[in-house]
């Protein structure tokens, strides 16, 4: 990551954001201690216009403006902000990345794109992504269904306005074939330690395909596995309803819940010492090391978590880690300080808001 | 290791040796901070008898009983104590190689064989390994000279009262020609990890041979390099004269300790945090571990050895690591417990064992 360290006139418009994480992720939904969270996401295309590659500046600043528009006008998403990705340093889509408001691939490249988040950061409108409108609600633990009902009533709102691009046979018409249909999305973010402590996880990867799950990092598509946290999604759009992807998703992962804490059962009759050894370490680790890379950290993190789910570590909030884990990410990092940091100053800084954040209870 | 935990009445033998480390490591000699011992061995065999691995076991009792009798009148060895090694334990055998009482040759196999140990572990004399008696001085930090000089006095008081075979121009005659000549060897066990972080160690990994100097781990030949402990000797015995060969060893040393404490300021010059991260991690860790093997123990007790050295840790004595660094082994792990203890079990208690010593500062 080079470049200035923040967009001009940035600083403000994050300045809140930064001092807090989404608000979504204090609520601690329905099995949070395994679930870090619920998304839904639809893909929508307006009719009369190309798919976004495909659009002159004109034409995408005219969807911008069509979705802002109508955003205005919808209810649920009064007092929401536009945050133009156009000139928008790196840094800065980077930090929306790294939040889950935009896209990895909206994160990379510049250009007439934007996102409307709400004040919770639980609802946000990616305009001008692969597909014109991008629309997702983002919840803490086990909430797929309330957020697709959420996410269906947004859906109706902005449906009443604009005039989406949808045929029969076919349902929404998206750019990637993979998406139509419904061009639903359902996907949670599990912390499954105990399955990859057993190797159980292994038997999860394989059948991932069967089971027409896609298992993927934090996040999405192309990033990394760390820290035993994965991203599970559906893979088919078509043929079945929205609810009918939304309960199987949900069914899937409540499976997953039951198969993590009965390995954690496990580990803990039969392997208490080296629970207690993963966590003692981790602590130890997080308490002496100058300097930490985002992998590193999150792993140690990751062992943390599963101490505190076994009460090992008193006084210990899951609140802490799950702030952290968007926290020690890069752009988070870089954007707490003035100056422009090399990626060796960012992993001493890192280590030491771990460090004060471990200490002091705060996120 | 498996079998008995002590052999039947060593119990009591060892007891006094379990509760502390040998007298000599106590001494902190000169540069004791890079140096952790020296050593002077000299290699004899007695005239009228063929080498110990062609003896009858009549005749290897004949020369236990001959160097026993002479060492009781020996003056240096007043009060010295003989311990046989047949019928001794495998795990009580390991136990006098970790205090470098007798070789990891002596200690592997049983049979017509013993050591003279004098109360401080300073001096022993091995008896029927390859050669028939190989008398050595330990002294903690640079010592050889002091050393060579106590050694050189037992030597005369042994030789006027046994026949060591010696042939003109060969000098002493040993099993393995290696050791003809002087039969002496002059070797320093040295901490160096500041070489081995500047990856300076490698230079002088390779200029060893030309340097005729041998460098092998902890326990000599065939032993494991562990934790940036290095044990360097002379190869050559022949041709030069003892009080050369010393010399020579002592100033190779010197010029190795110039080294390392140019390699450490270095380090703490240009790497502060690398050094600092070092340590913090290795407190860390052991202070969260609840199992450590022997070679992870190793490596964590040298970084924080280290960190010793700049004055990172107050309060911390370099005593203690010196003293765990012999403890930590397994058969003094073992020797502490009545019940046998498989290898996780070892690791567990030595992962306690060190938490123990560094908090209350107890070696």
């Amino acid at each position: 990551m080079t470049g200035p360290v923040s967009s001009k006139g940035t600083e403000k418009m994050f300045e809140q954001m930064l001092s807090t994480v989404g608000h979504w992720l204090k609520e601690k939904g329905p099995d949070s201690d395994i679930v870090y969270s619920s998304r839904i996401r639809l893909a929508r295309n307006l009719r009369g216009f190309p798919f976004s590659n495909q659009c002159s500046e004109q034409q995408l600043r005219d969807i911008i403006s069509l979705v802002r528009s109508c955003s205005n006008r919808c209810s649920r998403l009064k007092g929401a902000q536009y945050y133009s990705l156009k000139d928008m340093a790196m840094i800065d889509r980077q930090f929306l990345m790294e939040r889950f408001l935009v896209s990895r691939e909206l994160a990379q490249t510049s250009g007439e794109k934007g996102v409307i988040v709400d004040a919770a950061e639980r609802i946000c409108l990616m305009i001008n992504e692969e597909d014109h409108l991008r629309m997702q609600v983002l919840r803490s633990g086990l909430m797929l269904s309330a957020a697709w009902e959420e996410l269906n009533a947004i859906d109706d709102e902005m449906d009443s306005h604009l005039d989406f691009a949808y045929e029969e046979p076919w349902g929404y018409l998206t750019a990637c074939v993979s998406n139509a249909g419904t061009a639903l999305r359902a996907s949670v973010m599990v912390h499954i330690p105990g399955l990859s402590m057993t190797k159980r996880i292994l038997g999860l990867l394989q059948n991932a395909g069967k089971m027409q799950l896609a298992i993927r990092g934090l996040h999405g598509e192309g990033s990394e596995l760390l820290g035993d946290y994965f991203q599970i999604s559906n893979q088919v759009t078509l043929g079945k309803s929205e609810d009918e992807i939304v309960e199987m998703t949900e069914n899937l992962t409540r499976q997953l819940i039951d198969q993590e804490r009965s390995a954690r059962d496990d580990l803990m009759k039969n392997q208490k010492i080296v629970i207690e050894d993963k966590v003692g370490r981790a602590l130890g680790i997080l308490s002496g090391a100058k300097m930490l890379s985002t992998r590193e950290a999150m792993e140690l993190l990751s062992s943390i978590r599963l101490g505190v789910y076994f009460g090992m570590i008193p006084g210990m909030r899951t609140e802490t880690l799950d702030s952290l884990l968007i926290g020690i990410h890069p752009a988070h990092l870089q954007k707490r300080f003035p100056e422009h940091l090399d990626p060796l100053a960012r992993d001493i800084k890192r280590a030491k808001l771990i460090k004060e954040a471990l200490k002091y209870g705060e996120g």
